[in-house]
């Protein structure tokens, strides 16, 4: 316990720690006051964020090589996943959806980009391991793909479509798993040394012991869970009294709010030199949001929402899922960026997150 | 004509032959028994098919290179061609237009798929000619604008779109086969270098005897002919027996049944370590298909059909021929394939089959 | 002085600017013959771009490697700039868009493919820097998205959806210049030796001596506004006699007439086997109009124009445009090229071409 209070004291990020308590008494207290809720709530789950990742890292460290690159992406974007699904259950489907979405577009634009920025600020030209990023860009392809047929299903026959959703959400849904399964199997197992030098893991921090790790990952995963709840509760109308659109807050704020904790180190390994581990989060993160938060998501609304949700996605969103899987595959294909790829990368970005705030609230 | 007949006992599944002569007579006694005659024309069609393949490689073989690789580009899909043109007489466009759509995106999703997948499952890493792949991926990106360009037109004015849709795809039709006989011209004598490795023609297998290939590429042309149009009558009726979609049978059961002999000589040379072979097989039939099989199509119309037909897809095939090409594309971008590649892309064809097989008829 | 009269003498080309003083008596005295004035301005365009683009080079060369890459870039589409700010200052919005929609295709389909295959008919194989190529594509790519939002935004909510685009519109121009600008920092400032071989500004020809060259610039402008009126005018009436329709002539007549002078020297450039100055000043050109031109007519359009201009295209142009870029990018990632591949991009065009020929006047 001794070495988790020294590193919440070294790392000014966990000082935030101390909203948590603030707003879970706030929400008591003035249940009302939504913009205060969501600030608040906002400081709290970023350093939830960044103690769970700590946390999932340290267990992984210490179950060897395959079981903690399974931990490592599983639980990964458990904060997203939690968040994800308090908004599941409380039937507030369109926020799960823009939610995803938005990680998605998030992780492969913002973040990708920001690192090649960032890095290319401080080094000419970098480098990084491109099968990783190939192996991550073609599971996002294929997800892409599904997250499309569903919209386009609806589109093309808006009655009958509706009925044949669900199944096919469902069979997209285990499939997205399988492939989420096979290419970890992949990338762990029978082609592990074509992956060397992406070297998860070994951000510089010291791993927290085995206990400790695990005794702090479950309560935080509490905490999370309990703050996101009066996040998803004041998010909409905390951002209305900021004149945002729905989607713009889902989209953007909440994505930006859920990958903080990866952000921060993928930016500080960009910052290094060591791309192939910002290349691997900004990556993995995506990828892992769209083959398993999302399909995890469609299967538990069976059990935890009022009725089964499905893959079917806004129109806009499939287009933006569209266009930042192919921007961030084309990026990646020659293994080195320089500032100007993250600028180039990153403005994609802007351009979406411009539109979604200008969007009318009625076409989303 | 003795090597034939050794040829057919040594490989089982030429002893489907068999139903050959079994379909024409079930055809005579049991018109009505369309689930039967389905599944006996299945069985036949394919035997057919392959002996069709031999046939045209071993009269290629001994035409020299040049003569050689026009035939087998020209005859390689001569299975799909007869059964499209049988189709195409009965006035059953809806059939026609999927089984040419469904035989793009088999051909360059599960054929290519299933290659890299065999082959990964045997060899660690295989690598193949891209230059050649590449040739096959911009020919098809090509053809795949082509066949997009009419679909929008009569979505974007369905009125006078379908007055000039007829135009449009007569034009469309002669590009393409000038652009695949530019191809042919390109990969057989200005840069033939290019293509080295690709070695089409050498299956293992020993040629037919010149005179005894075009005597059963004649004959088996024929009855393919004849079992077609059984295949053809009953194939529809069947599938609504089987509870499948209309676009489920045209796109996947008869692209399976028309490529099946291809299927065959690619699977084995992917086992064999031979990807060039594989991927040549996999892309050329999805290009060959498309920038001559289509085109012929379109133009026999005008003497063959009921009334001209035209180049005007049902939407959602335009989606699927569009992901299939941008796949494949990417895919073969490396010129390296494993195991994980081909389940990818296969994956991309199960998300297909799966939203076809789902689809309420009305939509397609 | 005298220099500028020897080259006159010397290029045929310029014999052409007979045709200036000629159009602009016609117009006084025949402003009802709208296909003889249409002639007559696009042959006294096309040797005023040409001295336009060598007055700027001339200018470029003399002021050192940065300014003067900054004015060829600026200044490099000139004619296109002017032509269309005639059209803008009539209100002729639609002409304006299809000639900006136009340039981009043309350039990166028509001069491109032009560009590999007149060099792959002297040629085997060709080489050029890719790193350039990569950098205008994924400026182009970048403009594409940008394009591609207001048009969908339009179609989603077609009432709320008019009243954002014009702020959207403002904002994506604004955006793209900043991304412009950046892309000069890079390839001229920050990473220049990445495009060492780029070589732009050495056709060959002797350049102007920097008096001349000013003043040339000072009057061709002005020659080429003025001629440009002419043509705008009768531009529309001309082609309905030759029973073109509008967008063929926005897309194809008047992006062939204004990029006149820069295919001249691409294709003399492909000839000469170098191919980094051809592939520069297509893909080059292509940016420029998508980054800088558009984005400048829409801000100006709140000064000069009788209300303002948006970045809303017609659907159709929207997918000419992706397609362009998505071929381009694909085309230009090699970095080798030979006669096929030009053929190839040159048959999208073809494709195009021919759409937009067939294409009845009421959906574009």
């Amino acid at each position: 316990m001794k070495t988790l209070f020294k590193e919440i004291l070294h790392n000014p990020l966990l000082w935030l720690l101390l909203f948590v308590p603030v707003v879970l008494v706030a929400h008591k207290v003035k249940p009302e006051s939504h913009t205060l809720l969501f600030v608040l709530s906002v400081l709290a789950i970023v350093p939830l964020a960044a103690l769970l990742s700590h946390a999932t890292e340290s267990v992984a460290a210490k179950t060897g090589d395959a079981v903690g690159g399974l931990l490592n992406a599983t639980l990964g974007n458990l904060t997203e996943l939690v968040i994800a699904l308090t908004a599941l259950r409380a039937g507030q489907y369109v926020l799960v959806k823009a939610s995803v979405a938005g990680a998605i577009v998030t992780n492969s634009l913002f973040m990708l980009g920001m690192c090649f920025f960032l890095g290319g600020l401080r080094y000419h030209t970098q480098e990084y391991n491109r099968v990783s990023a190939r192996l991550q860009s073609g599971l996002l392809f294929l997800a892409t793909i599904a997250l499309l047929i569903p919209s386009l299903v609806a589109r093309a026959d808006p009655i009958a479509g509706a009925a044949i959703t669900h199944k096919l959400s469902v069979g997209l849904a285990v499939l997205l798993m399988v492939a989420y399964a096979c290419g970890m199997f992949f990338s762990l197992k029978t082609h592990r040394e074509l992956f060397a030098s992406a070297g998860h893991g070994e951000e510089g921090e010291t791993p927290l012991p085995i206990g400790v790790a695990l005794v702090t990952l479950a309560i935080v995963t509490v905490f999370v869970a309990l703050v996101s709840e009066v996040f998803v509760e004041s998010v909409q109308k905390a951002a209305e009294d900021f004149g945002m659109t729905p989607a713009f807050v889902g989209f953007i704020i909440v994505a930006l709010v859920g990958g903080a904790a990866e952000m921060a180190s993928a930016f500080s390994g960009a910052r290094k030199n060591r791309l192939d581990l910002s290349v691997g989060i900004a990556m993995g993160s995506s990828s892992q949001i769209a083959l398993f938060v999302a399909p995890v998501l469609v299967l538990l609304s069976y059990v935890l929402g009022p009725h089964p949700m499905d893959l079917q996605f806004w129109p806009g969103a499939v287009v933006m899922i569209f266009l930042s899987t192919l921007t961030a595959t084309l990026v990646t294909n020659s293994g080195r960026s320089t500032w100007f790829t993250g600028l180039l990368v990153m403005m994609v970005y802007v351009i979406f997150a411009m539109t979604l705030y200008l969007l009318p609230p009625r076409t989303q």
